[in-house]
């Protein structure tokens, strides 16, 4: 077919910016060849400006965005170089309660849920040691110059139940309650509002072991 | 909560930049806000080479795309101003029949079929008096001009089996029928290897009017 490059190099018959586009939609997590077609042909559609002005948003985006000096959370470049992230500054929240994720989604998720008034320290991942993740790659130095203020009464570990998320959780706990703080884990066991037969069989056992009594 | 603008202006609680980037990724076709939160934290871990150049894609994208001359399909800005696609181009294409689509995705759509080895003409849009959508809005004078060259013997017209692509059909149909040449419309009925209860009435309906002898 004549459309495609005599190199044999490209996928689809479109001209190479509009093949670019698409490809570099395609390597965004959950969007697949149609869906990448589809925004590409949306963009080819929709007033020029409206392309400008996400070219511009995501060009920016890595300079706008800088990390709170105290948490890690994401927040707005500002010229103060001192200043910390919305969460940081509320005073109505209760600094001696620190909530550890392993990241920004997860503060965002807990935030979300409006119950929790405690400050947060984002991690920036978890350890893996086949990744290459030790814990001088995560923020834990951060946490413990935050612990070390004696402000911090209780360390509350928000890390997932996956073999690196516990052995996250566990080296935490090792480090930070010889510092003489509560360090506690948060519940796993069965999601509320879910019949237990479809609850998968990990779940199950690790909710039995985590019986409460009533 | 303190994340909150004060003005109440704002749905999400981050800050501006990515609050910013996600509402643009949820005025894309398809995308809904749970997306579009996942995509604007992607594109923050991933290496900031690849946000960048995602942003220059979309900002060169209409000014590397242009217009094919002749067809209406997109194809690479070149140096010579009066090159055409590389549809237009292929000599080894039926140039006395032209296929003609409302869209740049409907001509692809029939290309990747591999079958029709004519021409295309791209109308980028059909008849609708209701959106102010004229046969001036439409790129006819321009397949005009093509058929005046009394190299084209017949026209496909493909547009859509809406009333906008009917209505279009039929006006293109009147107009270009006095000028000697065999204008056909592509079939509609029933999908091949579809079975026949599923398939909707009006579908169902037609396609018995258009039964042809065996």
């Amino acid at each position: 077919m004549a459309l495609i490059d005599p190199k044999g190099l490209r996928a689809t018959p479109y001209p190479l910016p509009f093949h670019r586009l698409i490809e570099s939609f395609r390597s965004l997590p959950g969007i697949g060849i149609k869906t990448a077609t589809k925004l590409a042909f949306h963009l080819l559609k929709v007033p020029e400006e409206e392309v400008e002005r996400l070219a511009r948003e995501l060009g920016r985006l890595r300079e706008e965005l800088v990390l709170c000096p105290t948490c890690q959370n994401i927040m707005e470049q500002t010229l103060e170089e001192t200043s910390t992230c919305a969460l940081c500054c509320d005073l109505s929240r209760d600094g001696s309660t620190i909530m550890v994720v392993e990241d920004v989604q997860t503060l965002y998720a807990v935030e979300r849920s409006g119950e929790f008034r405690g400050l947060y320290h984002v991690l920036m991942g978890r350890l893996s040691p086949l990744e290459g993740i030790t814990p001088e790659a995560l923020r834990i130095r951060e946490l413990h110059a935050r612990v070390e203020t004696g402000e911090v009464h209780e360390l509350i570990i928000a890390t997932s139940p996956t073999t690196e998320g516990e052995a996250t959780a566990l080296y935490l706990s090792r480090l930070f309650k010889p510092m003489g703080l509560r360090v506690s884990r948060i519940a796993f066991g069965i999601p509320i509002g879910l019949e237990l037969e479809y609850v998968d069989d990990i779940t199950l056992i690790r909710s039995v072991e985590a019986r409460r009594p009533m």
